[in-house]
């Protein structure tokens, strides 16, 4: 990037197009079209990804691109053994089980890339600055790569969704970590027919989206009376 | 946001926009100036982080905003105690731990605005979708709420630094956070002078930042011949 852009002050209309980015970033794990999408998107999407912060500038992550279909199934057996295995785990709640079971949650098959994100434990090791107090730091850089690529690909115009139903020990066998590699997230990349209004588990009354009032604390855990953010209060209607 | 901006498709000016919000974000431990910033900032970084996607959408972030000095101190305490730790780490390095301590690795006191940023595993349990074979996935989520905030605050000009040379422990009897919830971020905020062209920890000469075509693979893990990938690997020079 040219130097002069990296001090940048962003006006108005930029801020917004960036929070329109922000908030129409979806979870997608259906509506996958068949249209593949070129090299110059996977690799700007890679770069985000790669330009994000990492404990003691430590970038320990790996982007494994996977294609194959033979891969493909094999995760997909993960996916639908462990899946079994939580609607077994719903089984003293009929209505939600069922609910469960009506819900689309990956799109292995039909995605036009799936992207295995991985984190190295030894990289830069033994000595990573900001690590040796608070260990998993490593793991957290990964998942700030991983939220960069997701809205990149929202740019783009690509569709992502993060499998999390999946055995990581069977994964790890497929594409063939080493014992030192933990893979931190499975993930579904392609284009969609739609970018949708409101997250998929909200729009099938799974959840609703908390109120940002509802996670916010003054001072200390648990304080939403403190004054002296009481013009904080106002502006955000506590 | 408006329904229709949901399925906004992004043109090349737009992208290019994002993208220098990607490349010119910092990790700021240094320049802070004695600016204030307004609540409306606060409440458009807060409001970023909270439209990150989560596991079952579960939401499990909590944001602990301080002002407060004495609270700060506190936590600059434990800082300097892990600092010492690891300066005695280095002990074997002379040049490296001369290095690290020439370092400035923090901004708690001088910062705006602190926040705390914790994971409540309890949040909706005990049934979380995805959460159920992969458990650290609700504190993969926090990290994805962080990048966004991390973002967002670059859009409003404001730099973001995380400290993560500090005890978990002291940090969570300082802000009373119940044994169930884990802080998983304390970062520090504020207006800074400038924003670096390159990384502190590169401009130090402490890492540098790898070539993008060094993390990443092809099908399996250590791949970097597989024939299928030539298109892309032309593109990418590998």
């Amino acid at each position: 990037m040219d130097k002069h852009l990296c001090n940048k002050k962003f006006n108005e209309l930029e801020k917004d197009i960036f929070y329109n980015v922000i908030f129409s970033r979806r979870h997608v794990r259906k509506r996958f079209t068949n249209k593949s999408f070129e090299d110059k998107t996977i690799y700007n999407i890679l770069k985000a990804a790669h330009h994000a912060p990492s404990v003691g500038y430590s970038q320990p992550w790996n982007f494994i691109l996977i294609k194959d279909m033979d891969t493909r199934l094999k995760v997909k057996d993960s996916f639908l053994k462990e899946r079994l295995k939580s609607i077994g785990l719903l089984e003293d709640n009929k209505e939600r089980q069922e609910k469960y079971q009506s819900l689309k949650l990956e799109g292995i098959l039909e995605s036009d890339l799936n992207i295995c994100v991985t984190y190295d434990k030894d990289r830069f090791a033994p000595f990573v600055i900001g690590r040796m107090t608070i260990e998993e730091a490593g793991i957290y850089s990964v998942c700030c790569a991983i939220q960069n690529l997701w809205l990149a690909a929202r740019v783009e115009d690509i569709g992502v969704g993060w499998v999390s139903i999946l055995d990581n020990s069977d994964l790890s066998s497929v594409i063939n970590l080493p014992n030192s590699v933990k893979p931190i997230a499975y993930l579904c990349l392609g284009h969609v027919e739609k970018f949708n209004d409101m997250p998929d588990l909200e729009e099938d009354k799974w959840l609703k989206r908390m109120s940002l009032s509802d996670v916010i604390f003054f001072e200390k855990w648990d304080d939403k009376d403190n004054s002296d953010w009481n013009g904080f209060k106002k502006y955000m209607q506590f």
